[in-house]
């Protein structure tokens, strides 16, 4: 039915029944949803009914790649994995990069929808088309390197590739993740569905190879597209080096590295102590997703005192904030201990961090005191309390349970409010970018439909000066509407449902993303995007996703910024004094429903633009 | 030349000139020494000139697998590491199971020969024929594991097996150990000799197949084999299931289970805190070695407190001891969680344990302070100063520095009468059964050519009345010097040099051990061994690595036992009032020596003995 890209199978694993079956993929799917994120948000509309518990055995867990998986595209080696989120309430859904997803590919699925609950502790083995259930019962409680190795040895294979959830996962702590090898699907809490579902892990071991339709067009395809990559001024020359840990210094001087819960940004300059070039002093080598020319990924290791010889696979810069700057640690062998603890227990970076920095400022205020923190001294900067909370949240330990499901939750059951100094829109903990000083990203962290996610509609034009579609003012709320639809609707084109690595995009291929994705994929699957079908399917996955997300009980109102971020001037550096007034948000919003065709008062897609978009069952649905 | 067994090629890797070489093994050599520790004190003894450094570039580090490893006879997938120990400046020698023993085989060698030193950290890349000399400065401070992984990633084959250096042998700490996988080279300090060659770690993979010279001969052999494995009343119904840990109870209820640095031995009873019904709380699995039916390695995992999590293959038995009983500690989560940090940084858990409870001893008595400790408080039973000590130790901080020799060379710089306290024969650390209690274990420690060494001679006849060669009274001296001869000599026979597990022997065919081994390896080989013949080449490697160490300028005084243990009886418990005095241990020494062979004055062998053996090179340094 495909010529190449597509397996064109589904393999669907109940838990309950414990029962595999496999179903066709359509070719009317594979148009409207390309794949990765599209395919992961079609299913989960389609599937997951109204309210359903997230960590119920109702929810779906949709782990989804995309046609250019597995073919000899480069950066390719990408999967979303969808759920409803349990931080959120919306729609949960995550990438992420390394061998995993290829080997989903090669064993013969594009995608693969696990359902139910399993009684007792498993995990799911796939050789190719045989599926097995497995207990985990003797893996339950292990860390995630661990599970993996154990998992490898005891069926005898060492080139099986696993995702696992660690304690966090077990325990439900609503921002746990997935981690395959030391990559993560972090963000959302998809490691708690998971581990709600009692599902330990997902071991895949594919021997198949994907077919590509007309070799000669990839050839062409791909020319135009690696020639970008060597064409970038920072691709191999900054990025391969240094990975996102650059954007450290980058973001200090520009005056948006948010420090000490957001209260500090611009006031003091952690460059020295977590910068690129005490970075460089810790840097021991990298590690390539399969298929990747670059190598983004640093391996650190700490040197010094309590947490010397901590290895990890990072930390990403985002990780640097919510481990660093917004907790206010300076100690950078801390946060590479801190980013290692989070991939072996399994929880995600920047909610942790973001929500460390939340108890600290309660800490600070007397909001929370050593009664409640069980005598963790927990003021801004103190490493060693900040890694004791973070083992306490990922086994709901004491202070760690009230915190173990985001700064949202805390917030509600903490009071005097707290809630104020809960960093987070929808329920998930706010990226780095202080937005006050990059009015596009406060938007994108407004309405993107996973929640405060710096990962759904980057607006690189702000933090790099790219031009494309046209050169912006970060400080300037205007033109951020139209702006942010096309950031969401172009990254989850040619990024998120190709599956492709979003780095690229940003980095080198941006003035003709869409484009080169028809023709990648084109050449790939056979069929005929055009560059402007490539981008209407973006629209179109993000419709639907808001669709989700309104059915769920989303309005405007969720469509917000923490109020610290409205009322408090950044209050030094390169973006002292600027802020996003409530009018701005209201007006960056009315421009971006506008250009969206969504209702202005609601937030919701109308019946018009979800017709036009070919989604009649979620314009059913929504009446 | 040969027809199975033994692939006939030695890889010689000389890191100072960076040149491999390959050369042949002659048929005397392998009828002579067998194999395994055969092999290793052979090489010793003729290549490492008198009176070497044992951390300099004239020192050897000689891995010599077995004629049974990589054939399909159970339980063979064993190696031994070789070189002058740094810990004793005797022959340090120990072995290793897990996956990489045959891998060396396979790879087409019988032994590996590492000479020299490199300038900058590097490792070797062994793909069969091909050898590599790799850089190692970014895998330099890496934990095992972690190192383990970053280079099968880094070479793209998870096949590849990696024996490394953590740490400790970085630092040459001269308890260092060397891991493959989670299976460590443990004793003797092997590891530093591999950091101080700045060798990080040895990666092979190997496609070839052991040959088996009569395959119908081995099948008929590996019947009588597997059908003692399966008559085994201890083996299957106990050992599989329950590993070394067994051991505690039963130990205990004999009084001689170690604990507080022997001053308490039989005088409370752990049993209930680290016993196998404790054990059996944590046990989460196990691992088999390559070719194991039995599979003895459990995984434990430490459930509670600052310990939530770590997993570990182990503890073993003589673990339970050294980070348990000798030191006090009652907490079984601490002991996993110091067992996977020795595997993680690389260093022996018995020396380490044996080290920590004499620092706690001078602790106690006030030898050593607070000032000393960098405020830690040594007190018996404190496990978390334990795990402290032990991490300062791998990285030679602080205190950690002082230790991180052993028992002996701290003795030496600490003077005030420590000595006293350092529990060790030739700088090597008591394994667990309190020899007081045991008495030919006494000898055997005192005797063994490793120093205080369980694995060389073990007296199971002590320990489980196993009545082979004959029936022994644990409490008696009196016929423990032939019992002793015949324990090292089999033991070497039997299992250390054709390389088959130890427990085997113990477990299961010791009745018929030599004619079993005979029938093994003349099946596999196409040699013809008889069970003398045997039994011969265990004494004639018992005999070399004597001559190494007299050449090196042991004598009988060196043959001594811990004063502790000939003056003070065990205080408590079912071993009550024994101990080993001077007189005792002096006829055990004449018997001995007598039964040798050898002068009971100076311990040495004598020349006609030593040409009664075929070892004229050794009869001619030894004048």
């Amino acid at each position: 039915m495909f010529q190449g890209g597509y397996t064109g199978k589904i393999l669907r694993v109940n838990l309950t029944d414990r029962v595999a079956t496999t179903e066709d993929l359509s070719v009317a799917t594979a148009e409207q949803f390309i794949g990765g994120s599209g395919f992961g948000i079609k299913y989960l509309f389609d599937e997951v009914p109204a309210k359903a518990d997230a960590l119920g055995p109702e929810n779906k867990l949709i782990f989804a790649s995309g046609p250019l998986s597995g073919t000899n595209v480069p950066c390719a080696s990408r999967m979303a994995v969808t759920a409803k989120s349990p931080l959120t309430g919306a729609v949960g859904m995550a990438l992420t990069g390394g061998q995993f997803p290829v080997e989903l590919k090669f064993a013969g699925y594009d995608i693969l929808i696990v359902e139910g609950r399993s009684e007792k502790p498993v995990y799911v083995w796939i050789r190719d088309g045989e599926v097995q259930f497995k207990s985990a019962e003797k893996l339950w409680g292990m860390k995630t390197t661990d599970a993996q190795q154990i998992i490898k040895n005891s069926l005898k294979d060492q080139n099986i590739r696993v995702a696992c959830i660690g304690p966090a996962g077990e325990n439900q702590i609503r921002m746990a993740s997935i981690i395959n090898e030391w990559r993560a699907v972090g963000r959302k809490g998809l490691g708690a569905v998971m581990g709600s579902k009692n599902l330990k892990a997902i071991a895949i071991r594919g021997t198949g190879k994907v077919a590509v339709a007309d070799k000669e067009k990839l050839k062409a395809a791909r020319k135009v597209f690696t020639g970008a990559m060597k064409e970038s001024p920072v691709l191999y020359p900054a990025f391969s080096k240094m990975g996102t840990g650059m954007v450290v210094d980058h973001t200090c001087h520009m005056g948006i590295f948010p420090t000490k819960n957001y209260q500090s940004t611009g006031t003091y300059d952690p460059i020295e102590k977590i910068g690129t070039e005490m970075q460089a002093t810790r840097n021991t080598g990298k590690e390539h997703c399969y298929g990747c020319p670059v190598g983004c990924s640093q391996l650190n290791l700490a040197k010094e005192g309590p947490y010397g010889g901590k290895l990890t696979e990072g930390p990403e810069f985002e990780t640097y904030y919510s481990f660093g700057g917004v907790t206010g640690v300076e100690n950078i062998d801390a946060i590479i201990a801190a980013d290692r603890m989070a991939d072996e227990l399994g929880f995600d970076t920047i909610s942790a961090g973001v929500t460390v920095a939340f108890a600290m400022e309660l800490f600070e205020r007397g909001i929370l005191t050593e009664a409640d923190t069980d005598g963790l001294v927990l003021n801004f900067g103190n490493d060693e309390a900040m890694m004791a909370l973070l083992k306490k949240m990922a086994f709901r330990e004491g202070i760690g349970d009230l915190l173990a499901d985001g700064t949202k939750a805390a917030a509600e059951k903490i009071g005097k409010g707290a809630e104020k100094y809960a960093m987070h829109v929808k329920g998930l903990e706010l990226p780095a970018y202080d937005v006050r000083g990059a009015k596009a990203h406060g938007l994108n962290y407004a309405t993107s439909f996973t929640g405060a996610d710096h990962c759904r509609g980057y607006a690189f034009q702000e933090i790099f000066g790219i031009p494309v579609p046209k050169e912006v003012d970060r400080f300037t709320a205007d033109g951020k509407g139209e702006l942010t639809m096309w950031n969401q609707d172009v990254r989850t084109a040619t990024t998120d449902a190709p599956t492709m690595c979003a780095f690229l995009l940003d980095m080198a291929v941006v003035g003709i993303a869409t484009e080169n994705t028809a023709a990648l994929m084109n050449a790939v699957t056979g069929l005929s995007f055009t560059a402007d079908a490539v981008l209407k399917a973006g629209e179109r996955i993000n419709n639907l996703a808001r669709a989700f997300n309104v059915r769920e009980g989303f309005t405007r109102a969720h469509d917000n910024l923490p109020e610290r971020l409205m009322t408090e001037p950044v209050p030094g550096g390169a973006s002292e004094g600027h802020f996003i007034s409530r009018a701005e948000l209201d007006q960056m919003l009315d421009e971006y429903y506008t250009a969206r065709g969504w209702d202005v008062k609601t937030g919701s897609p109308t019946r018009e633009k979800l017709l036009e978009l070919g989604l009649e069952n979620a314009a059913d649905q929504l009446g």
